[in-house]
């Protein structure tokens, strides 16, 4: 079952905003074994869409469309729909009252609704009506051939409510689909062509229905494998088989297995089950780490808390780093992340703590050290401190992801100690 | 002048990576004049990807294709260029000589290369090379009919760095272009269709060449105005007069003007030139508002820190916000927010203190505030401290966003008070 995506909106087209809309449907998709083939991301122009509806509906069974449903007059994928379905609009009752609903708590009246609210409620008269408990707008469900085409809201959480709510459980009870099973092996500390030379043979005995993928990021390497098929037995014993002997040839390497999982997660995880707490004290990483972890629902079991450091005087009047190593050292060194981790450690009494300094440019700023140069501590139970200095080069904001990656590496390495 | 951008990678069609790539491309061809007609994220399959190239050729001026230029065997751009071109791989020796000179760094020592590492300095012969400094796959340039094809490696800093230095002074050198200015108005407050009933006459009267958006995102609506055409003067005065026109409308509700800044980058601009300072004391926010601040180079100018109080032990011993306050009102309310403000504004000796505290969900968590009920808490220069509390609805980072947004925004409310 193979299905496209199009995404509708001039502002992505000029770069005013990232589609992220389309990587979480086909994640969605992907899950309950849906292919996708292609996405496009095209203008709010009707001709433009009803071309891509033409030319996407031979080779899909699904077309998502995602955008064009605001109440606004750019808004134009509710008509498209009707030309490419010969359909027209009615008011649907329900959605009506759904839009007032939300209309009235917003704006805590009950004065009439302006004629754009009311429209939203209009759809094709032959459309399956998806109903949107976040938003106004309704999703909307059309079949032509043996193509389905959705149409859903451009607000990321609407199209998610939407996606989970009505569009997959609609799709997993209608259709018989393949397995998918992915399987990721997350390494680090070496380059992606080392990693291929040095599984060259096990890559080459790979299954055919066995596909391998690297996905290089700051620092790492993951490695998936995807297999597809309709014994979901078989699937599974092949890629436990081959993760087996992949993991032989690169054990030193290897820091985690995941299917989706970020290391935030997998952190949250150990440090919940072990009853162990964790702190950041940060300064060039401004508050990402923290921001990270606590990007983690439930968090607040294992996150005390972090204190950005960013300029000196936070760095000695409230972690207590000595003026004295700084001026010995110079603010971007390991001494100064590691008096951080002690001193953020001992005000938030946790297990752990993290501490970041460097210079992420892109100018160099009060410090000696060039640009891209980046001190991590990191702190242990046993009152101990570890550190390192790394130099993340250039620019700025891979500066900062890779310090984050590389801090939460850190730690996670430090629990797997723990945990071995 | 049209170009498409293609994106190859399976990663991308599973949604395991967002494709931030064409964003980047598409805002960087817009500043030049160029429209984008569409975007496409395509498989690592040969045969796809050559028809989507023939598809796309007689639509397009231009046609980038970012991905699949890595040393592994699923990278297949090189050969596909190849193919479509009718031309075959060459090595390039200075591409070899800067391969070589990166691996010898990242490895310590001067082995001999691997045969992967080695064949990123094949190219097609007939290509142009666009010089990569940041890594070893080359960027390529070819022409087929009026259309150029450049292909340009996944990783975005690589890519960033290539449109940089070499497709962007290339575009400008070898082709006139029209112009094309954006002007964005923000507001927040109002919902998109209120603002569209206010303008709606307004809107009908704008000019052909003059198109108008509507961004909303938590909190806000951005309209964006976009003109095109060839004669700059005639467009500026244009933009500069619709913009004064519909500012008498919705003057309520408009926040600032922005070609394509942050409101992060414009608190700044403001701070830095008025030398006032600002801190954060963050517990939903887990500290991404320190983040968002400390996203802009220079920050520490005016960004002292931030203590992201998680639990409510840290609320107490490090912000010292009394637990009589807490047990009184709740930890999520106005009190305990400006106790926080006030706190975090005495430690770090700044003009402004921003303090969230509130419940992002999932879960109730210890709590008695709906999820999605956030308090933001702003301490001011004058010593005095407003707060206000919010309904975020749900899911968790919504509320999140929606708290940094809306925290953003207080601050940069009182300092547009303090500038008047």
């Amino acid at each position: 079952m193979k299905a496209s995506i199009i995404t509708i909106g001039d502002e992505i087209l000029i770069g005013q905003i990232v589609d992220t809309n389309s990587g979480f449907i086909a994640k969605a998709l992907d899950k309950i074994g849906i292919e996708v083939a292609e996405m496009r991301s095209i203008s709010d122009n009707k001709q433009h869409i009803l071309d891509t509806f033409s030319e996407l509906q031979d080779d899909s069974d699904l077309v998502i469309v995602t955008g064009g449903l605001g109440p606004t007059k750019d808004d134009v994928t509710r008509n498209t729909f009707c030309e490419y379905f010969g359909d027209s609009l009615v008011s649907n009752a329900k959605v009506l009252e759904h839009v007032t609903k939300l209309i009235h708590n917003y704006t805590g009246n009950t004065n009439p609704l302006l004629q754009s609210n009311i429209d939203q409620a209009l759809v094709p008269s032959k459309a399956t009506v998806l109903f949107n408990q976040y938003g106004t707008a309704p999703g909307i469900w059309m079949k032509k051939g043996n193509t389905v085409f959705i149409s859903l809201p451009g607000v990321p959480y609407e199209m998610k409510g939407l996606m989970e709510h009505e569009v997959i459980p609609r799709i997993v009870s209608e259709y018989r689909r393949p397995y998918i099973i992915h399987k990721t092996v997350m390494t680090y500390g070496m380059g992606e062509s080392m990693i291929a030379d040095r599984i060259a043979d096990w890559e080459n005995s790979l299954p055919a229905f066995i596909k391998l993928a690297y996905l290089p990021s700051p620092g790492r390497v993951r490695l998936r494998l995807s297999a597809r098929g309709s014994d979901k037995n078989e699937l599974e014993s092949a890629i436990a088989e081959n993760i087996k002997s992949l993991s032989g040839l690169i054990s030193d390497v290897i820091v985690g297995f995941e299917e989706e999982e970020t290391i935030e997660k997998m952190l949250g995880k150990w440090l919940t089950d072990k009853k162990l707490t964790v702190a950041t004290a940060e300064s060039c990483t401004g508050g990402k780490i923290a921001q990270t972890l606590t990007s983690v629902p439930g968090a607040s079991a294992y996150f005390c808390g972090s204190v950005v450091a960013y300029q000196e005087a936070i760095k000695t009047d409230v972690l207590q780093v000595p003026t004295e190593t700084i001026n010995r050292f110079s603010v971007v060194s390991n001494e100064v992340a590691e008096a951080m981790a002690l001193g953020v450690k001992r005000i938030m009494k946790t297990d752990y703590a993290i501490a970041t300094t460097g210079n992420a440019g892109p100018g160099k700023d009060n410090t000696d050290k060039d640009v891209g140069t980046v001190c991590i501590a990191l702190a242990l139970p046993d009152g101990s401190v570890i550190s390192n200095e790394f130099k993340f080069g250039q620019p700025r904001e891979k500066v900062i992801d890779r310090a984050v990656n590389k801090s939460l590496e850190m730690l996670q390495k430090e629990i797997l100690k723990f945990v071995e």
